[in-house]
């Protein structure tokens, strides 16, 4: 069986890329990147949703993004609070974290190449995200061909494949796909400030976009259910 | 004055990366990426370094490459006391450390990203370490291309740079030109496998390429000053 590493952060898209690779027919090793700014729930998500669709492994590494991240706060960046829609002077949305899909995608590149595997699936969408420098496909493209001279995986006669399954389509097509492939949304998480039991605020630019894509796709959201 | 951001280590390498970046004029943003390498030395010397070279900043950044394993560097593989020709069974060292430095390009380019500087240098050498696939020049092109479509900065008008000062000089040669530009190599670090107190192998693959260098140099390695 062929073996896929998928990034998987406990939301929606990601645990909708994490289905694609199964229904693919990749035997997935889920690794989920801790990088302090987000909310431990989606953690804990992470792993319902990976015991839950069988990974064959989730390694969750922590790494130290705020560190970098924080420094703009101390020099000349502002990085004032806004929704997805509002963007800074140069038309990037101020929630872009820099370089964050780059770090992701090299992180799953490494576990790739140790575990032996040749494709890695992100669930990058630009559709919603359409000021993200790093989720279009020419981003997507140029790191598949870096990767490809990173690593040892030419001379072993392989070629590494960023699989970006979501691309192109919308929170309702991308839910549409999911529920048909059977994810259990219910056990994913997209509140950015959640209660303390993990309950979605309903007002943050996540969970507005999760809101409107599910009724997008006119299905009702198993975490609403009452 | 223009920012660079520069790979430091703590070894002969980075270091001699670090003053050709101060020779050409730029003001050093210093990251090290501890990464769970048996090596806590060279995290101590990094920060020797970055003070003794007045770093605007130095930043250190702890990321779990050791829960991915696949390295001698990393994990429980033994360190060969050998040497550099030793290869595994397609021809990459065994102390090479899958993707890293994709892994620390990409952390670098996050900071530089924040931080507003185009210029990132790394000490990678393709002549001592000719079997690491990810300090090839067609590598460190590729990431380059990359990091312009990964970012905003196209959108800002600048263009990253990925400076690889030692790409083609051997060991002789990169102390030779660290010596000319006033480093002080008693402060660096290379050996895989020190003593409780930093004290050098000598046997180790990296003590046995600085040996050599020292003495192709025809300089007396200050580390081993009596």
């Amino acid at each position: 069986m062929k073996k896929a590493v998928v990034l998987l952060s406990g939301g929606l898209d990601s645990t909708t890329a994490l289905a694609v690779a199964i229904s693919e027919g990749f035997s997935v090793n889920a690794l989920t990147l801790f990088y302090g700014q987000r909310n431990l729930h989606e953690i804990d998500a992470a792993k319902r949703i990976a015991m839950a669709m069988n990974a064959e492994k989730h390694l969750i590494l922590k790494i130290d993004l705020g560190a970098i991240g924080g420094s703009a706060l101390t020099t000349d960046i502002a990085v004032p609070k806004a929704n997805l829609t509002s963007k800074s002077q140069d038309s990037i949305p101020i929630t872009y974290v820099p370089a964050r899909n780059t770090i992701f995608l090299s992180f799953a590149l490494a576990w790739a190449e140790v575990i032996g595997c040749f494709d890695i699936f992100i669930g990058a969408n630009s559709v919603d995200y359409s000021g993200y420098p790093d989720c279009r496909p020419e981003f997507i493209e140029a790191f598949e061909k870096m990767a490809n001279l990173a690593t040892g995986v030419g001379i072993r006669g392989g070629k590494f494949h960023i699989h970006v399954p979501l691309m192109k389509m919308t929170k309702g097509q991308i839910i549409r796909l999911g529920t048909s492939l059977g994810v259990d949304y219910s056990l994913t998480q997209s509140c950015y400030d959640p209660g303390p039991r993990g309950e979605q605020c309903g007002r943050c630019e996540s969970c507005i976009l999760r809101k409107k894509g599910f009724e997008e796709a006119g299905i009702q959201d198993p975490l609403y259910r009452g």
